[in-house]
C-alpha cells in the first residue's frame, strides 16, 4: 500500500508520501513515490504515486525521458504552458502505461493500476493541485476540497478534515500531516517510514524545502509519542455524557 | 455499510452501533443492529451485526425463536452454560444462514456475509467479548486487543487506539466512542445516526443503561461541534517542526 497527501494552503503546496511498497506482507521494500521537476524562476512540479509500482515507475520514467531526450521533447513537462497541460501529459502517460499491460502479456489478480497526485505552479498562474485517476482523467482541488489523499486514505483522514485550515503555516501543516501519517502507519503495516516531504511556496517558481523523515527522526518520534496524551486531553476537555 | 464497536473496560462492557443500512447510496433505511437478551441475576447478552441485512436479521430471528419455542430450546442462548457456548450457538446460526443462501437459489455480486460482535456475562464467569466471522469461527478480546470494530472500521480506529484506557469510566468510554462514530459518520455516508448504546456493568448480570442517540441529540451535536476545536488545540499543543 501507500499513503500520500497533497495539500493546498494559502502559503503554497505541501506534499508528503511514505516510501513502503509491498507484495504481500513478506515482501517489503523502500521506494521513493515522490518526484519533482523544476525550471527555477519558471515552474516547479511535484508528482506522487500510488498503486502498482511497475506502472508508476514506468510513468515517471516516461515523463523523465521526455524531459531529457531532445527528439521526443514535444509533450515535455518542462515545456507545457500550464499545470492543466502538465496534468494532461501525466494522465496520458498513466493511461498509456496501464493500457500497455492490460492489452497484452500476462494478466494478474490485481490490476496494474495507479493513482497520482500532481501539483505545482507555472509562470504567473496560481499553484494548482490535481488527482489523476488510472482511467487518465483528473480532478482539481478547490476551496471545498483543499487536499487529496491516495493509497490508504481512511485512517489519516479524520484529523485532516477536522484540523486543516488554509491559513496554517507550513510548519503547522507538516505537523498535521505527520500526525495523519502516524495514525496510518500505526494501523496499516503496508504504510511505513521513511516519509518524504516537499514544500512549495506560492510565487517562488522553484522547489521549496524538502526532507526525508527517517525511522529514527527525533521530531517524528516525539510527536508520535506525545500525540496519544494530547488526544486523551482533548477528549477529556469535552463534557462527559450523563448516563441516566 | 455499518459501524459497530464492542469494548471491554475494567467496569464492564460497552456496545455501540449505528442504524443505517443501504443498498447503494439511493436506498437507505434505518434498522436496529443491536440485540440484547437477559435473565436478570443470571445472564446478560448483547449482539451487534454487520453485513448483509437479510443474513443478520435471519440469524437474530433464529436466535430469538430458539429462546421462545419450547420444543426447540436445546441450543438456546438463555440456557447455554457459558459465553463461549453462546458464541458457538451464534456462530453456528450465522454459518448456517450464510450456507443456506450460498448453496441454493439466486446468487448475488456481493456475498450474503455477516460479521458479529457478541458480549456478555453468565453467572460467575467474567464478562467476555467475541468477534464472530462469517465462516462461523470467532476470536475473543483480551488485554492486548480490548475492543472489536465491525463494518466501516478505519476512520474511527485511530482515536480508539490512542485514547482507550481500560480504567476509563462508562461516561468517558461513551464519549470516546461517540467521537469515533462522529469521525466515521463524517467520512462515510453509509454510516449514520441514530446510534444505539448498551452498557453492561461487570457482575450485575442484568442489562445496564441503554439509549438511542437520535439525529437531534444535543450532547452528540455539542461534542461533534466542539471536537474540531479540541483537536486543533491538541495539534497546536505539540511542538512545531523546524523547516530548515
Amino acid at each position: 500500500m501507500t499513503y500520500c497527501v497533497g495539500m493546498r494552503l494559502d502559503a503554497g503546496l505541501v506534499f508528503m508520501s511514505d516510501t513502503r511498497t509491498n507484495a504481500g506482507v513478506d515482501n517489503v521494500s523502500v521506494f521513493q513515490k515522490m518526484h519533482s521537476w523544476e525550471v527555477p524562476g519558471e515552474r516547479a512540479i511535484t508528482l506522487m504515486t500510488a498503486g502498482n509500482l511497475a506502472t508508476t515507475q514506468a510513468v515517471v520514467s516516461l515523463l523523465e525521458e521526455r524531459t531529457k531526450a531532445p527528439s521526443e521533447r514535444a509533450p515535455s513537462l518542462l515545456e507545457a504552458p500550464s499545470m492543466f497541460q502538465v496534468a494532461r501529459i501525466v494522465a496520458a502517460a498513466l493511461r498509456e502505461t496501464i493500457a500497455t499491460h492490460a492489452d497484452e502479456g500476462q494478466t494478474a489478480d490485481s490490476a496494474f493500476n495507479g493513482t497520482l497526485i500532481l501539483g505545482g505552479q507555472i509562470a504567473d498562474s496560481s499553484p494548482r493541485l490535481f488527482l489523476i485517476y488510472p482511467e487518465g482523467n483528473f480532478i482539481e482541488a478547490g476551496d471545498d476540497t483543499p487536499f487529496f489523499q491516495i493509497g490508504e486514505t481512511k485512517y489519516g483522514r479524520p484529523i485532516l478534515v477536522r484540523a486543516y485550515d488554509s491559513a496554517m503555516s507550513f510548519e503547522a501543516a507538516v505537523k498535521l500531516l505527520l500526525l495523519s501519517f502516524d495514525s496510518t502507519i500505526k494501523a496499516n503495516l503496508s504504510v511505513g517510514l521513511p516519509i518524504d516531504l516537499q514544500l512549495y511556496s506560492e510565487g517562488q517558481l522553484t522547489l521549496g524545502y524538502s526532507a526525508r523523515i527517517e525511522v529514527d527522526d527525533s521530531y517524528f518520534r516525539q510527536i508520535s509519542e506525545d500525540w496519544g496524551e494530547a488526544l486523551k486531553r482533548a477528549v477529556q476537555s469535552l463534557p462527559d455524557i450523563s448516563l441516566s
